[in-house]
């Protein structure tokens, strides 16, 4: 499990006070791209690999106030043949309540062919090794 | 349905050259609130009664291209008691194929008391009236 | 001139019920982008020369609110030996009230060799034929 | 002076590998709303007086890979009987070379009978206190 502090943008927070929901997506982008950097050593440039995201599932759980500090946390909850899934949640860093939770499916993909490949062995052992599964 | 245009900004494409799947979620936005304007009468700056949105499912089934132009179906499946569901589509205005369809779940909010409410008669009948259903 | 319609997006207002002003200049780029498109026959995917923009002045006339129509009007008011400067306006579409006006200074860009290059003769003509400008 | 670190976003970056224009100014916000947090104790959330943005102008110096750290470096620069002026730089923390320069002007403004008002003596003296100047 991988933890991301997040830093707020005034413009994240619409008319209500709330972080709008479309940015929280790009709280969870920023989980993910922490993990594929921090596990994997994927940088955010990627060059010849990397992970599309072919479904998110999302809950919001309550309303989520702009004045507050906020993490991710994010790990792998399976490794499929050519996709991970991610199960991530908004955490209000304060009072540790979870604000919303996502689960999201990311296949492997080869940004020269274009085209799904099979999660590398390199990756697996390296995810299987930071979640602590087998 | 409601059938909403999108206009595509030069900020909404990433590195791929991909709109990006966060932008995706403001497209649906958008016709969210088309719908939400012209059906329901609501306008963006909503001052008493609301819909929040607690849930979307998302599949995002191939590239979408920053380069062409797009447009968003939006309806509404199921009116429950306090909640409604819009099924939505981004499509390739020009092939027609379908990039992306998203279902979710938004419940009436008293924007006051800041409390999920019953969604009213009115609202009801003019959903059942434009969508069809009894 | 090219005048733009824009399209507002929820997630574009901000806790003061203004369009935020970072999201005013996305409307800046959206009426620069029709322009490229329309007068210079440049799409929004550059493929090899492009203009990057070096220098930005801007002035908010007054409170923009999110539930109006805005268009952009967008114009070039000089052409130099590298370089293109726009001069835009935000504009109520009802009421005509200016509320925010831009001045920006463009490079003629060669994305291969990542260096500034000459305005070409064929840009240089088509922006005078549209501005009526010699 | 306040030096903010800046946390990137994958949808920071656009087609040419750039962090988008537009989003240089959302770093801007970042350091105006830790300069008004830290100096001001002015929260995100304005609940009465606020400083609004009249002017900007900014120059873009160099490409801004998005695969960099960067900070903002934001002080003010004079404060008048209705307004302050903020002058920001935007920096490669590894190369402390400077990107991208801007000033910008706002004015107080009291959020309930949205007029400008004078700048209080209390963010004068703390504006003073804190850049030195008398």
């Amino acid at each position: 499990m991988i933890k991301t502090d997040i830093q707020v943008r005034f413009s994240d927070i619409d008319m209500l006070g709330h972080v709008n929901n479309v940015v929280l997506q790009q709280y969870y982008d920023l989980g993910k791209t922490s993990y594929l950097s921090d596990v994997l050593a994927l940088s955010g440039l990627w060059k010849d690999v990397s992970y599309i995201v072919v479904n998110t599932n999302t809950n919001y759980m309550g309303e989520v106030f702009g004045d507050r500090k906020f993490h991710v946390t994010t790990r792998i909850s399976r490794i499929g043949s050519k996709s991970i899934t991610f199960v991530q949640e908004i955490v209000d860093s304060v009072t540790e309540v979870v604000k919303s939770r996502s689960e999201s499916v990311l296949v492997a993909f080869d940004l020269k062919t274009r085209e799904g490949i099979l999660v590398s062995d390199d990756h697996r052992q390296k995810i299987e090794a930071h979640e602590g599964i087998e």
